[in-house]
């Protein structure tokens, strides 16, 4: 008999070239699953809420894996992180119903995406910003971020290599804050993200706030549905996953997760 | 006829054996020369406003170097950028009164150290904290640290192995804050401090809020001015130099630099 776990996971996307296994190269899924087989003695199959691509980070991803066993879900998370390298920390670790899906189940996703935008690029955690020199008009990229809020057809947003049944999804939230001190983050949670999608709305994004594109283009740009309208992908070093949802309620501050890359104020906005 | 520059200087810690030059290891001092000595064609001695250890970090170092050249400040900063590594940003570079020097000149300096604490380690960016699992009494900390402001002989916190005409320092800042999440910062601003001092004043402040010394105690541990009776030296990476005034002012937060480690109110605490 079965029993199905959830996992929530933080971790650094410098060292992986992303989530997913890929020969021949470090993976967080990798990483974990040849943990979880070792304790289980054989083979596990670990389901993410979905990819991050090379270099993202992760405050709190969410995976399911099944397993036949009396291991207790707080021994899971114990054994894994005293095995898992430090880039990689299990925040929690619980038994579900059998039927769990990480990924059929998502509800709902956040994600942050930071930029620093003064002269010099930072020194310290630069594997964890945009750096950006020319001074950016934050108040045009509010303006245009809110043409994203809704139901739409992203496709306009949608990296290549990527079929997918429908390019429809819906915003809740996509939020530009100023924190001081050239700290920017741009925040967009939805009911679902296509593949470079938030890395496409935030490098169009960044043109609206250099002068290269007009707030108001910024929405035909949206309706296009042409991808060669948009921008350039920013860079994956600033973004970060925050959460995953999987039920109905709106999303609050308090689901940011515990992290200490969420001091007070940090990460969320005014929204 | 020599001019003296002034160089103002962030990195990272985590990939240097500290600021100082050390045989076959890395470090910021060495980085920097090898790079002002390709621009002069000779070697360049490059003094720092004191040393930091293996780890450390620095929002805003200060550092001076004299030269017969007529290269301006301008144009060293932008040619250094371009020459060293991303772990090293150079924020400024002034030309000063040929008199001037990092070292003997420096009138104050101010830490910050950071904790994490929470039940499990950082991920993301987890050579920037000290992660401490049982909770920390906050207060009484707070309480602890009050008895370090003013001019003491800080013996009692001073690493082995670093003979110096006195002991005494004044501390005109030593602040515990909770941020939030788990975060706390220690904050130091004084006229100088001593070889592992901060670290060591941290430790016993753990010490503090785990239970282990009452704040009382630590008054005592101050006075007794024994190595012995502190706590241990607190790790690195949780250790940032903030910035070093040259001038009388006391200090503001304006001086905590401009870098997005400073994101409005996340290191700043009550104080």
């Amino acid at each position: 008999m079965k029993t199905t776990f959830k996992l929530t996971i933080e971790y650094c996307g410098t060292p992986y070239a992303g989530w997913q296994i890929q020969p021949d190269q470090p993976s967080v899924q990798e990483e974990i699953q040849k943990a979880l087989a070792r304790m289980l003695n054989r083979p596990v199959s670990l389901i993410a809420s979905g990819r991050t691509d090379a270099g993202v980070h992760a405050l709190a991803q969410v995976a399911h894996f099944e397993a036949e066993t009396t291991i207790t879900a707080s021994k899971f998370q114990e054994a894994l992180n005293s095995m898992l390298p430090k880039a990689i920390t299990i925040h929690g670790c619980e038994k579900m119903e059998k039927r769990f899906h990480a990924r059929f189940d998502a509800k709902r996703k956040r994600y942050t995406y930071r930029i620093i935008n003064r002269a010099l690029p930072p020194a310290v955690a630069s594997d964890t910003f945009w750096h950006i020199r020319k001074p950016l008009d934050i108040s045009a990229m509010q303006r245009a971020s809110e043409h994203l809020i809704g139901t739409h057809d992203f496709k306009a947003f949608e990296g290549t290599g990527s079929p997918r049944a429908t390019t429809v999804r819906s915003l809740y939230e996509a939020c530009v804050h100023h924190h001081g001190n050239g700290l920017i983050t741009l925040t967009f949670c939805g009911n679902g993200f296509l593949k470079f999608m938030v890395r496409n709305l935030v490098g169009t994004l960044v043109d609206v706030g250099l002068g290269r594109t007009l707030p108001g283009r910024f929405k035909e740009i949206l309706h296009s549905h042409n991808r060669a309208n948009a921008g350039a992908t920013a860079p994956p070093q600033g973004l970060f996953l925050l959460c995953v949802a999987y039920d109905e309620r709106p999303f609050t501050p308090r689901q940011f997760t515990d992290s200490p890359l969420y001091p007070a104020g940090l990460w969320t906005g005014p929204c």
